[in-house]
């Protein structure tokens, strides 16, 4: 059963959501999932809405440029169009730690997720033996200040021949350049290991251990030029205690860090995720 | 801003969402909530809707008319209406344990629930002291076995006085007979002390330290017939150890009883909960 | 059965349980609760006891001394000792807002706590009757930036007249002046309405709504002149999603205060948090 | 710094933490690890202890028995005494799911556990690639209720001439036979997929979601010989909702599953276990 997903936002006004179920019902579209949300301090209308294509009147190529004609200009709306059989292409990006990437690759070859993973690219050699377990090409970029404009003109290279739709990244201890980012906007989701916004930036399990917290966090967002400051997919936290070391954090931490990351992912490639002003929405 | 506030649910067929939204906006009402759900086992559609009355068409008094004559009874609906200036009318019925009774008085004068209280009804006299700190009136009807029936008598009258339309057993340690419940159906919210459907019954903490588990929960759930068993409306957890004892168990799993019956007691006033085949729809 | 608990901490070195233990036992006192912790990273040894007084061969009146003579000064060790029937005397500070205050107040009447309130302090007459309905004294001092200095010479003299032993603000609105504050080191607890050290300072939900966090949280700790950056005793949190408002961050986050708060209170009544060096060592 | 951790559980008799203290600092030894609970209800007193050998006087091969003479028979103690150095041998029992298994895999190829892993086996050849990857040897055993015995003979005797330590069912669909599991008494860890001891036995996943459940849970316990009811080690929850199907609870459940798993792997391989009267003491 093949089906379309539109995610969309705009200034809220009265009858958006009749209008909008109107147009897939008239045009024999039968919708299975609508979930919308208004955002009253702001006026913002979000929708996220599939249906099946099977009787739908209107041809696939042409959903985009109607819904624009008829209803996105008019009410000066964003939004985006996917279709169920197109499968999104991630990238993984990966230093020297292997949780995160495994607990992905896991998921991947078990077929929890309708992804494709055609590469991983790394700044050192290290878990290119974890890549090799599971068959994946594994790039090594070993980025530095003086040539990070040059490595990472040559992984965006790599990223174009494969079709690159959104990439993570798993514990990837490089900071991204503008550049790079610009070019995935809300295409790049990162797990950082602390409860944002607390710990901004390197080693937040020493600065949490230091605070002497009680509990300690993991967050998923999307990156942006500003570090760590990107709109947040997913948080949570687990339970520490003044016998924890630092050690104890980090390792606590792993586990939070794999799960809250492939739950972002999980969204990403469902298509549930719509960010507005450094926000998300994350659609049931 | 006066508004209607309509739950339903009925076999799910395509163009529901769109028909029913129709019915609000032609006829100038604005919808300021909508969540649906389908549930794709039983083909069963669930919706709650809610609009401003301002410039509505339709009389108060006739919209439960009208929508039953153009909608419900042609697709075999199940619905309610509720205005948001009607003011549940909530009993509460304790024996002698304080913790929920107080977290729902504070409330209360606090104002944080749109609802009135006119009335405490007990089958012990210790918490009347706390009903008069709080100005309630509070009526003691010593129910056992042998007077069960003429004492729910008067309690139901005393209820039909006071035009009670939904009744929280705060601890309330009677089992409250058929034919009560038969005359509350969905109406009467009880917290049980464990994580139902595990430790059903008598003396939870007992058996849960018996069974030696990691966590302890409490349960919110519509009372039915059949003991510990009705709808679900909430649930959380909290960590125990081997450390804790019955009666350190005891006393997390109050804090955990009072919060959860709460929020179920909040969820019904806001007319959030939808049973439907002894299972709830909660909406967000 | 009376007891006495020694809380200590000091540089460690081999044979330190062994040569307590003794000290106990020898002396014909029976130990029912021990725990300790050795920080590594600082080389600290910190230790809970708790042993009953009835054939302990020092007197009540002279074990402090004798503790010191024989450990303490040798160790360099900081102990506190208390005994069980010396129940703390603990004020409450309060300003507009009820819900800390009524779960704190209904533990208290239902004999949750072993302590006494001898008296509430607010800034505002709104909590007024609140106080009134469980009898206990209410002073009001509308505390501004400038009379701060003379209200609270005057609250610490009615501190002093009621010989009370910590202080608990529930949400009280003004910052205690570092006089006050180095009156009452480790006697302070304070909730803050934030993960910290998340949100230090004024509206922290409004922060929260603006970063657009997944989950929200409170933190009680001991107030230190450092604003919202003393030694953390508990935290906890909650879910939220974008369909939350302010408001709703705010009704949400009261559960969670009063919650953290009164947890933090039992602990600090059980004399089983011990501070070092602005974190909290706290015993089971 | 190799160490000895010994574990004990004897009745409660006053002196005893400062006579087993004593043991090991007059001989020598420095202690860096104790913790130690009483089972008041009971009179069981817990122990466990951890010092380095170092200048202990007692050679390895004699702690044992030196222990028994001196304090074990005297006290009617059960202990168990192990080496730092003497890694635990871990067998993995697989089905057909994969996500428990990669989890384990991939701690143990990062060295997060000191464990050895020295075979697989399945009833199914499907996890075959995966243990390939790991380059862990892989043993199919199609049991089946007819050859029952006959299979687990040759197990168990495989599990011999691999000297394995404890046993992992990870997600293992075969009800292991009495026989064998008397031969691993608290050396057998099961994961089992629901909160117990709610939703018992096969299929919780339906059952939770027949009942409505508003959150599901996983459990990792020691295997006895009643079906689902040995000694707790772990339990996690995840909160659900109306509109999760089946499905999504399975999927949600994968993540709970594996974690709770590989921390009760965890705390075993660190022998900080002990099991009494089907509970549990776990030893931070």
């Amino acid at each position: 059963m093949r089906t379309a997903k539109l995610l969309l936002h705009c200034p809220d006004r009265p009858g958006l959501i009749t209008e909008l179920t109107n147009f897939i019902t008239i045009n024999k579209g039968n919708i299975i999932y609508l979930d919308q949300h208004v955002d009253h301090a702001e006026n913002i209308f979000f929708m996220r809405i599939e249906w099946e294509l099977k009787d739908f009147l209107i041809p696939d190529d042409k959903i985009e440029e109607y819904f624009y004609t008829l209803y996105a200009q008019k009410y000066d709306m964003t939004f985006k169009l996917y279709f169920s059989d197109q499968k999104p292409r991630m990238a993984i990006f990966v230093s020297k730690m292997s949780h995160c990437l495994y607990d992905m690759l896991a998921r991947y070859v078990a077929g929890e997720w309708d992804v494709e993973i055609p590469l991983i690219i790394s700044n050192h050699p290290d878990m290119g033996p974890a890549a090799e377990k599971f068959g994946i090409p594994y790039y090594v970029f070993p980025v530095n200040r003086a040539n990070k404009e040059e490595m990472e003109a040559k992984e965006m290279e790599l990223l174009r021949e494969h079709d690159i739709s959104f990439i993570v990244l798993a514990r990837y201890m490089q900071v991204i350049s503008e550049n790079m980012i610009k070019q995935y906007p809300d295409k790049i989701i990162n797990i950082h290991h602390s409860f944002l916004p607390a710990f901004v930036g390197a080693k937040p399990y020493h600065a949490a251990f230091e605070r002497g917290v009680k509990i300690i966090g993991a967050t998923s967002h999307y990156v942006t030029t500003e570090l760590d400051a990107g709109p947040i997919i997913d948080q949570d936290v687990v339970r520490v205690s003044h016998k924890d070391t630092v050690q104890d954090l980090v390792n606590k931490g792993k586990d939070l860090e794999k799960i809250v990351l492939s739950r972002a992912v999980q969204k990403h490639i469902e298509r549930k995720i719509l960010s507005y002003k450094n926000k998300t929405v994350i659609f049931n």
